[in-house]
């Protein structure tokens, strides 16, 4: 690689907020819906119907016909979709709550990533929420921030968890354990996707979750089966399972807390019990996907002041360490996600061969 | 175009902001420099060296391994430059400042783009910086704006305007009008680089900058050459004049103004006089350059609610249609320019052939 094509690849990199917010920009303001209604409108049809200033709308179509998003008729001065009546609906929502996400929970936020390396705490949030903890926390008391990561989390999880399941084993009358199984979504889905005679799920989380979780499997109808354990995974957890299910947890936090948790989950199993692992992950070669483009600002700066996705192949050699045997490792293959996608998922199920 | 390269973009377009920060913070925190000093430096041994932990460095570094900036060695997890081995300094220098004043001016104000467009204000200096008016204004209150934008600006014209003067005829013995000349800067390069006997120069701007425009004047020893016109180049322009020069003014503003400033440009002109305008241009195949990647985000959700660069040829139509006839209309050669540019420049010299 010469000197030239760095430069080039930091031009890419320069012009990557300005684009995102242009991009965005002209679906909030309603251009995209007024174009999909009525092709072929000039800039000042469209200022119109958007409320906007044709010279500004004629600005932001500028990067949306060099995309090829839409196209731009010199002689009329009419715009109308290109590309972009291409993506079905539902494709295009997908993307539009991703996009949603990440100008609520990441564009500013991110600002202030190298204060949130030094300190390892999100400084973003403290400085442009008043918030003092991490996003997950902050979720419960900013409504843009809930709404904005739900929305998109929602989307992940209705794909990603049934992947899940459907890859794992849960022999017939374990006892499961849903560790930090927040307000016990994953219990549910356990007893649903994996019902067998005799089958107990206990999420475990701190205590305040309880009264909400209890209320989910009230409302589902697994309080029969499902039970809650209030405590800390870094802490103490209960002992005297079959398996132990860990969903999106992993990714969040650094070695230490990782080995932390780990250790707890084999201390939770009995011998030969299984632990199951769900999180996104880093391709062996970061050059082959662009999560890593994504996931260390996400986490370090936004999320969590700490963690980020590892390769299939670390999470393995942790296990290991951690006195397990790997038995299954699978991650999403790109060919077979959509073209947008940021985050390609893994799954580690291995045994408790050794006392951690 | 397929739904498949429209989603392949947009995943493009979500990995902006987060690409951007992750690289520009390995320079913010030091790592890049730490790896300049020693390369072959571990993570823990980054980590020590800046005062980050040896995780979050691991999980920023993905990034830059993907972009070939750096390279990682598995064995002994050990980093060091790669290609950014291979940039000139200067080129670097440069490149930071730009990416500086992004950070700074650009990244949290385009959050409020879609306010910013549909007001015409600047939202974003709104609230966070509670300054109600454009960038240029909030310069002047606000250091960090300043300095960041400051910077890169100084690179810029210490390129641009030598070739401004270079293209431009300046006859000699020339009474020369400075539009929205600011502090002088402007007339003191025209009456250096272009001298004639009986050469005179007047900056013309808003009254408040007379003072320091008339020091400026002194300082370089141009006060007999120099003088300062107070007054708005929307409202009324004083006459007389042979040339008038418009530097890094027009792109700031939509269509009705410019053409305001150009109507007074030619009433302050004799007959035949001319006109010489320099500022960014659109490339007339807005997909040749990545000029609309930046543009319209940072004038009209970061600098000032409202314009933008026009294509070279918009232009040119603009001046025919105020009563002038083109006689240059040049732009930078991207093929000339360094690989990370964003912006080309253009320049337009015209003479009056009607009453506006």
């Amino acid at each position: 690689m010469t000197g030239q094509r760095v430069l080039e690849r930091f031009r890419e990199t320069m012009v990557g907020p300005t684009r995102f917010m242009n991009v965005l920009c002209c679906f909030e303001l309603g251009i995209i819906d007024a174009l999909r209604r009525h092709p072929r409108m000039t800039a000042g049809q469209l200022g119109d119907a958007v409320g906007a200033a044709p010279d500004a709308v004629e600005q932001l179509l500028h990067l949306l016909v060099k995309e090829s998003f839409v196209s731009y008729d010199a002689d009329s001065g009419a715009y109308a979709l290109d590309g972009l009546a291409t993506v079905a609906d539902e494709d295009l929502q997908r993307v539009l709550a991703i996009m949603n996400m990440i100008k609520t929970v990441v564009l500013r936020q991110s600002f202030y990533l190298a204060d949130s390396v030094r300190t390892g705490r999100t400084v973003g949030l403290k400085n442009l929420y008043g918030h003092d903890g991490n996003l997950y926390e902050a979720l419960a008391e900013h409504k843009d921030l809930r709404e904005s990561w739900g929305t998109m989390m929602d989307t992940i999880t209705a794909h990603i968890d049934p992947w899940f399941f459907e890859n794992i084993d849960i022999p017939a009358g374990s006892k499961v354990l849903d560790l930090a199984g927040n307000t016990g979504l994953g219990a549910i889905l356990t007893y649903r996707l994996k019902a067998s005679p005799g089958l107990r799920v206990a999420t475990f989380d701190l205590p305040e979750k309880e009264a909400e979780c209890l209320r989910n499997f009230k409302e589902h109808g697994v309080e029969e089966h499902c039970s809650f354990i209030g405590g800390d995974v870094f802490e103490k957890v209960p002992g005297g399972f079959d398996v132990v299910l860990i969903k999106h947890f992993v990714d969040m936090f650094d070695k230490k807390e990782v080995f932390n948790m780990l250790v707890n989950a084999n201390r939770a199993l009995e011998a030969g019990g299984q632990v199951n692992i769900l999180g996104p992950v880093y391709p062996e070669d970061v050059k082959d996907f662009p999560a890593v483009d994504f996931f260390p600002t996400y986490f370090l700066g936004c999320t969590m002041g700490q963690g980020g996705p590892q390769k299939l192949s670390t999470y393995r050699d942790w296990l290991t360490e951690c006195g397990f045997t790997v038995t299954r490792a699978i991650a999403q293959d790109p060919a077979g996600m959509p073209a947008d996608a940021l985050v390609a998922h893994g799954i580690l199920c291995a045994t408790k061969t050794a006392p951690a």
